[in-house]
């Protein structure tokens, strides 16, 4: 597993699962599907191998998952709502890639602002995983209601280069903090029988607005689950419900499901508050889509961030513009505001400005 | 158009989509699916063709929506929500048939308590196009608020034997009204001109909880469109987020750009009431498929009706056993009470009952 067969790149390449990229003058290849054992998002640059980040199962019921997924002890880590990168030392620099494997110029250019990146120069065979998350990022609508302004990044493992697999908690909070990295919060140990403490936690995560926990087990195999909160349920369908065109259509019936069993979980009865907020949030996002369509005869979502340097901010809007399809990003700022090079660009929603564009007009459905 | 040709019935037998059916030991063929110029739900019977009812298209905005589809005079009728009949006179009596082009043991045993169905045996070329709904109906768990027990017909077209058509509103109105047969009710004539005062209509059956209009033109080529209120879409959330994996995944999303756009037509502000009972449908529905769950190991959907004849009920109970696949459907009570044979059965919900035993158990989920 230390590399990958050259055969099996080029199978890939071939059947067009794994694509070769330059973004900042960096040449790699990214898979851009699973292929054989090899995850999407997995990188090659210079040689090394950048695994991709795997997915990790959801529990929606504490009371039994504790049990069924864990053995014994397992830590609690905040779950921040921001984008996954993995960051490695490769071309003689710290670079940032995505979940789906894109080197990401604008994550790159902050690095040095949002760690210490003498870290993976000092261990240059490690990949740094982590979450980043604010209100000024160019890829999510949402944030974490503690950050106020541009975006944070938290630390939540580390990887070997060329392989797969994580420093175990212990091993990799000793290395996180002798480095001063920023970490994703620990926020207990827990073993499947505190089963009150952990419903605890996250009614108080829940009434602070926050995300929810990624468990982690203290011993092999290391498993690993997530667990969310009603709040983040309903933040998610406040911020989505416009882009509704765009989303798997199981998005939202999904975010009800783990709401309402939040709810059970907690023994919360009815609440009118809450009732209110989730009826709001759809109510109040697709109102706005509305709006946003009659002022400009578009529905499109904002962005806006910063970056020290002005080509890094080309190439994010350039990447922007290459995903989204033709002209359907567009450039509404780019100027400098003291030490910061100020981006701003919206995503034209197509699908949603073609629905609202249809039956505002008075045209026909049928479903 | 007057006949189907025998080898366009043939093709579509040996195709699989047309498909030989014996109920109430009446023997028929039904078009399962749409074919060449055929609708799906049409049938032949005795060597006559009963012709698929057509899909209404949906409008979702009144303002553009009138003027767009209708050049003239339209009237408004009331959109009741049951289910689609098409009745006709065979084999020697009235027999009701679905939209998919079932014969509906239920409606066909009822019939002479909904209508007076001597009019078929003084028309027998013609096609009594209704809704039936009602709290004691088979099929749909939802049902209007004004309607209390039992079911009630309301015819809303007639159709020709053998060729698709809708006689014109005023024949048909005189034809119904002559018949003493149950109309769906005419709640005006308008024009495009007159939008506040459909506006007016349309808030009137919101505030009473009525699902609202199929418009319908007075003049060639007799052009219609359906529009409803947010209080249906309400209505639909909370009667079917149990059925969540059952349904098309946009079925709710659908109903949530509905309510949203007639708030917006209507120029109704932000209303916490609305927001809460649109929030409290989703949480309430599924807190009742969890709550089942736990009590009985299965999510079911509960129905009861009564028949006449005891045949008939069990016709009924075979035929959704047969639709619903192995075991799904089960009878809990038939029993005669009075003059009536009740029938009480439920339908598993097979993909909600997997879903929640799965995560309930601790299991985890990929989304």
């Amino acid at each position: 597993m230390a590399t990958i067969p050259r055969e099996v790149v080029d199978e890939a390449l071939a059947a067009g699962k794994a694509r070769r990229e330059e973004i900042l003058d960096v040449a790699y290849l990214r898979f851009r599907d699973d292929w054989h054992h090899i995850p999407r998002g997995t990188v090659i640059v210079e040689g090394r191998i950048v695994w991709g980040y795997p997915r990790i199962g959801r529990i929606l019921r504490l009371e039994t998952g504790l049990a069924e997924q864990f053995g014994g002890p397992f830590q609690a880590e905040e779950k921040i709502d921001g984008y996954n990168v993995r960051i490695v030392h490769a071309a003689g620099r710290a670079l940032a890639f995505t979940r789906g494997g894109f080197l990401c110029p604008f994550t790159t250019d902050r690095l040095s602002d949002l760690m210490d990146t003498s870290f993976l120069e000092a261990e240059p065979e490690r990949v740094v995983c982590a979450e980043v998350a604010g209100p000024e990022n160019p890829y999510l609508v949402g944030h974490p209601p503690f950050i106020a302004e541009d975006v944070r990044l938290f630390v939540f493992d580390l990887m070997p280069l060329d392989r797969p697999g994580f420093e175990p908690p212990d091993r990799r909070a000793a290395l996180v903090e002798a480095a001063r990295l920023p970490a994703a919060p620990v926020l207990g140990r827990y073993t499947p029988a505190d089963l009150e403490a952990l419903r605890a936690l996250l009614r108080r995560l829940d009434a602070e607005g926050r995300e929810g926990v990624v468990l982690k087990a203290l011993a092999p195999p290391w498993r690993r689950a997530k667990y969310v909160t009603a709040a983040s349920a309903v933040a998610d369908v406040r911020v989505s419900v416009s882009a509704l065109r765009q989303l798997p259509p199981e998005y939202f019936t999904n975010r009800i499901l783990r709401l309402v069993l939040f709810l059970d979980e907690e023994g919360m009865a009815a609440d009118p508050e809450l009732e209110r907020r989730l009826g709001a949030a759809f109510i109040e996002g697709l109102r706005e889509a509305i709006a946003q369509f009659r002022a400009q005869r578009h529905v499109t979502h904002r962005f806006r961030c910063r970056f020290r340097r002005r080509a890094h901010a080309e190439a994010l809007l350039a990447l922007q513009q290459r995903l989204a399809g033709h002209g359907q990003v567009r450039l509404l700022r780019l100027e400098r505001e003291g030490e910061w090079e100020v981006l701003e660009f919206e995503k034209v929603d197509p699908e949603m400005t073609g629905l609202l564009g249809h039956v505002l007009r008075g045209g026909v459905v049928y479903d």
